[in-house]
């Protein structure tokens, strides 16, 4: 189940990203695709966008640059504009500091042009 | 315009709120409607809703009880539901860890007490 | 599995928890048996007592003083003494700083305290 | 050494915090005395205001409530003006964002009432 | 105002840094302007030297060493010497541990190579 | 003291890592080698490997690469076996979040392969 929503997210990208994550550890791997992806993400109550958002939120508070670099392209595919998480990175300023919106924004640019998404 | 977006999001208690601040600190307390309220919640391109889950989402990671306590409120009144706000909650498992997550539930369900909103 | 789990680390003291846990969240709850105490606490691989140390490291760097002193009792019902923990405690100055130090040992004699360990 | 450093910073109320210290660990008292006030608060380079309002500055971001109440009191005994304390709590609102500032604030008026510095 | 504040601490190379985050975001650089140094650091009550090594030591504690590296030249530029700052980050490793201080003193010795200034 | 316990743990290595943390800063090195390794590692009351995983598990979930890197061959060199220190990884995703987790992952598997630990 979690594998489904895995690919829902990210698409192909998902089974190349798992099987990076799979020789880092199988263990860890299997319980974010049955707790965070089967579990979590799969419940009902709250679209993936929103989802996808407040993740965006978190890790930038927590300057968490590898896992922000990965949900911020889970973003867009859950169709979250570029101006939405434009918004939720200049809105962490207040709760994680500039330096959390700076580095966010940064983490952020990198990824809108390595996936095409001009200003 | 910060008070009215304060307004806004909090009504009434935002005046009551901004008083007791404002005998801690009255610039820390002009900074927030200036800043927070006036400049960054005030931008047009995310709805006052998403922004709130949010930031949610960020105070629960950080840990910081006395704020969120406070946004808990504010999410409800710019119309999230209380199922919307526990499911953020219960993500923050996912990123901030569980004991992140236990407190905020914690500390959500005084809110929700406290207004009345009833299982 | 994780409620059997939960039986060995805790005893009886488990089930109070959960029902008041459950009371925030059947559904965290439920997770929290699952994965934290099904999936992680029951893998084989590392004793519980090195596990619960493990967690009275991470909790005290972190500040999560509630989670703390649940699983400071964790780790007296897993063999733990008391030196062991203030060791932990103490080395923790190191990584975390001395606040986070002070902090952990003051929650740490209130436990001992209310578990009845004389010096 | 580290007990004159204390001394000089906080007088009588030093040895009354030591010994409630000391009925916590007298192990890391010990360390507190030595390290903390005998090597690095004793260094030259840099005056006992300026290091009292770093550490302010860290405590308040990093949200240790406790050492921060005791710390502010440092502060003023080693001769910073409530403006300057006041200030250095408003400039965090940039690095740890704005609730680290508010409850840094919140946390300074409660020192000053106690030490009855008004407005 | 904050501009002019930018240039007295960083100089011309205030222009080129507000330039490249320019290119991450106008908005996010506009309140850094205005916010930051327009609001904050043009704050009488303070001199910019100590504003300066209480920001380096909150950059340390939080690990955030794209903005550390930025504001230890910053601290240069405002009169704080080599032996001050050094001081500032030996301080830290009491309050955000061992780990955070060797991290800033290894940013510190980047950026004090960088700046042509010797032992 | 802590000289002898640091060769303990990290054998040849120590003094090359010593010599380069020197160059640093010689006062932070030698507060290092009296405080954390003469005093705190060189305390009876908790055998090193335990103190190793400890330290391991505070590192990965303040997410400190570069200390935990490090700490990660001590672990070794004390003697905990490659599926030891992976339990205490995995196990953090439970307090520090899944990120944290991932990351120490991975620095753990760059460890791993230097060390030539196959699977």
């Amino acid at each position: 189940m979690g594998l489904r929503v895995g690919h829902e997210i990210w698409g192909a990208k998902f089974d190349e990203m798992m099987r990076s994550s799979s020789e880092i550890d199988p263990d860890l791997e299997r319980y974010t695709v049955e707790y965070v992806f089967g579990d979590v993400y799969n419940r009902p109550g709250l679209d993936l966008k929103t989802r996808s958002l407040c993740t965006v939120a978190a890790l930038t508070v927590l300057g968490r640059r590898n896992q922000l670099r990965f949900h911020l392209e889970g973003a867009v595919k859950n169709g979250a504009s570029k101006r939405e998480i434009l918004e939720v990175l200049i809105q962490m300023s207040v709760y994680g500091g500039f330096p959390a919106a700076w580095d966010g924004l940064s983490t952020a640019r990198e990824v809108f042009t390595k996936l095409g998404m001009k200003d």
